[in-house]
C-alpha cells in the first residue's frame, strides 16, 4: 500500500542543531528519517510545517513522508514512536489524503514564548525558558501586542537572511497569560516569518523596560526595516505548540 | 581580610561535563573558579562538598574557597552570582571559621532522584527525569527501601573505579513519594559511595520490574560484591539537594 502519513511530533530543542537535517549535526528531521528510513527499509525524507532554530521545542511540530510498504497502518504510530530517542516524542502517525503536506496545507500556526521572570534564576529551567530578573509589566507588555494583531507587512519582524519576498502575515491574536513566576505568550497567526515571534518578543521586553515608547511602534511596523529591532529573544524560550489545517 | 566562604549553588547538570575541573571540559568547578578568580584577581580554587558525575543537577551544593580581599563581605554573594551562567544559581555566600570544609564538616547529604513515569514521554523532561513507561508499583519499591535503610556495608552498592577502602554508611531514610506522574524518591544519609544512589535506584527498578526478588536483597547486600547489581540509574534523574553541617 502507499501512504502519506502525517506525524504530530514534541521534541526538546536543547540538543538538537535545530530541525533541518543537516551533514554531521543532530537535528530533528535527521533523527525521525533515519529512524524511519530504518524501519521501512528504504529511504525516508518528511517535509516539516516548520523549520524550528537550534534550541526552539515543539510540542506540536507536523511532518509528512510518503511510503510503500505492506507493514499495518494501525501499528505505525507505536514503531515509530518506539524508536525516537528520549527528547522526541511522535504523539500520532495519521493517514492521509495524497494531496495533503505539512507545509502547504497548513491554515496557521500556534507559537508559544515562555519567560521566568523573577531576581533568581532556576537554573533547571536554563534550557526552557528565557529568565528576566525584574517583574514585568504584563499591562505595558499588552499594550505592545495589540500594536502587532491583525494582517500587516511584518518585514520589520523579519530575521536578516530570509528570502521571502511576501512579508505580509496576519497575526490572528496575541494573549499573555501569568502562571506563578511563568509569563506565557501565545502567537496564533496563518503564518510568521523567519525569527518574528523571537523580534517581537524582543520588542515586548523592549518596551517593558523603557528602551522603545509604546508611540514607536507603528512607525517601527510601518519602516518594513529590520535594523529598527535589534532585540531577538532567545531561541529556548520558543515552542511551536500547533499547526492548524 | 581572609575570608573562608561557604557558596551553596544550584545548577542544571544538563550542559556540563559534571562537577570537577578538566581540562577543555566545561564542568561546574572550572567555571565558578574562572568566575571567582576573575572576580577577586587571584587564582582561586574551590572545594566541594561531593563530585556529581556528567547530567547529575544540584539544588545545593556546597564548596568553600578561602581569599585576601578588601571587597565587603555584603556584597560577595551579590557579586558572584552576577558572574554565572543561566544554569548556575549561587543561593548564598557565606563567611564561615577557618576550619569550615565543604567536604570534612559535612554530616550528612541529602539527595533525590526524580522518575516520570506513564505511557507516553515528555520531551520536555528528557534532561531532569528518567522516563518509565509503565506506573509503578510504589508498594513493591518501598519494600526495597527499607532493606537499604541503616548502618551497613555497602560495597554491592559502589561503582568500580571508586578506591574507598571504608564502604560502611548509614542511611538514615529513603522516602517514596508521588506527585501526579512523577515519583520522587529522596535519600538521607550521613555519605554515600560513588555511584551508590543510582545503582540503589535501579535495584527498586528492577525488584519493581521482577527482574530481582525481594528475597534476593539481603544476599546481595551481604555479599559485597557490585557485580550482582548490573542496573545503575542514569545521571540525568539525580539531584543533590543538601548538605548538611
Amino acid at each position: 500500500m502507499f501512504y502519506v502519513i502525517k506525524l504530530v511530533i514534541g521534541y526538546n530543542g536543547t540538543h538538537f542543531s535545530g530541525w533541518q537535517r543537516q551533514q554531521r549535526k543532530r537535528t530533528v528531521q535527521g533523527v525521525i528519517e533515519q529512524a524511519l528510513s530504518q524501519l521501512f527499509k528504504t529511504n525516508i525524507e518528511i517535509d516539516g510545517a516548520g523549520r524550528t532554530d537550534r534550541g526552539v521545542h515543539a510540542y506540536g511540530q507536523v511532518a509528512t513522508f510518503s511510503v510503500e510498504t505492506t507493514m499495518p497502518a494501525e501499528r505505525f504510530h507505536m514503531l515509530i514512536n518506539r524508536r525516537m530517542p528520549p527528547d522526541i516524542e511522535i504523539h500520532s502517525a495519521e493517514i492521509m489524503p495524497r494531496a495533503f503536506h505539512a507545509r502547504y496545507s497548513a491554515k496557521a500556526k500556534r507559537y508559544c514564548y515562555k519567560i521566568h521572570h523573577g531576581r533568581a534564576k532556576d537554573p533547571m529551567r536554563s534550557d526552557h525558558y528565557l529568565h528576566v530578573e525584574k517583574t514585568l509589566d504584563l499591562g505595558v507588555m499588552r499594550e505592545v501586542a495589540k500594536h502587532l494583531i491583525g494582517e500587516k507587512d511584518f518585514r520589520s519582524f523579519m530575521a536578516s537572511g530570509s528570502h521571502i519576498t511576501n512579508t505580509v502575515r496576519e497575526v490572528y491574536d496575541i494573549v499573555l497569560a501569568e502562571e506563578g513566576d511563568v509569563v506565557n505568550i501565545e502567537f496564533y497567526g496563518n503564518g510568521f516569518l523567519y525569527n518574528m515571534v523571537r523580534i517581537m518578543v524582543g520588542l515586548m521586553l523592549d518596551v517593558e523596560a523603557g528602551r522603545i515608547k509604546l508611540e514607536e511602534i507603528e512607525g517601527i511596523i510601518a519602516a518594513c526595516d529590520r535594523t529598527r529591532l535589534k532585540h531577538t529573544a532567545p531561541a529556548h524560550g520558543l515552542y511551536l505548540v500547533e499547526v492548524c489545517y
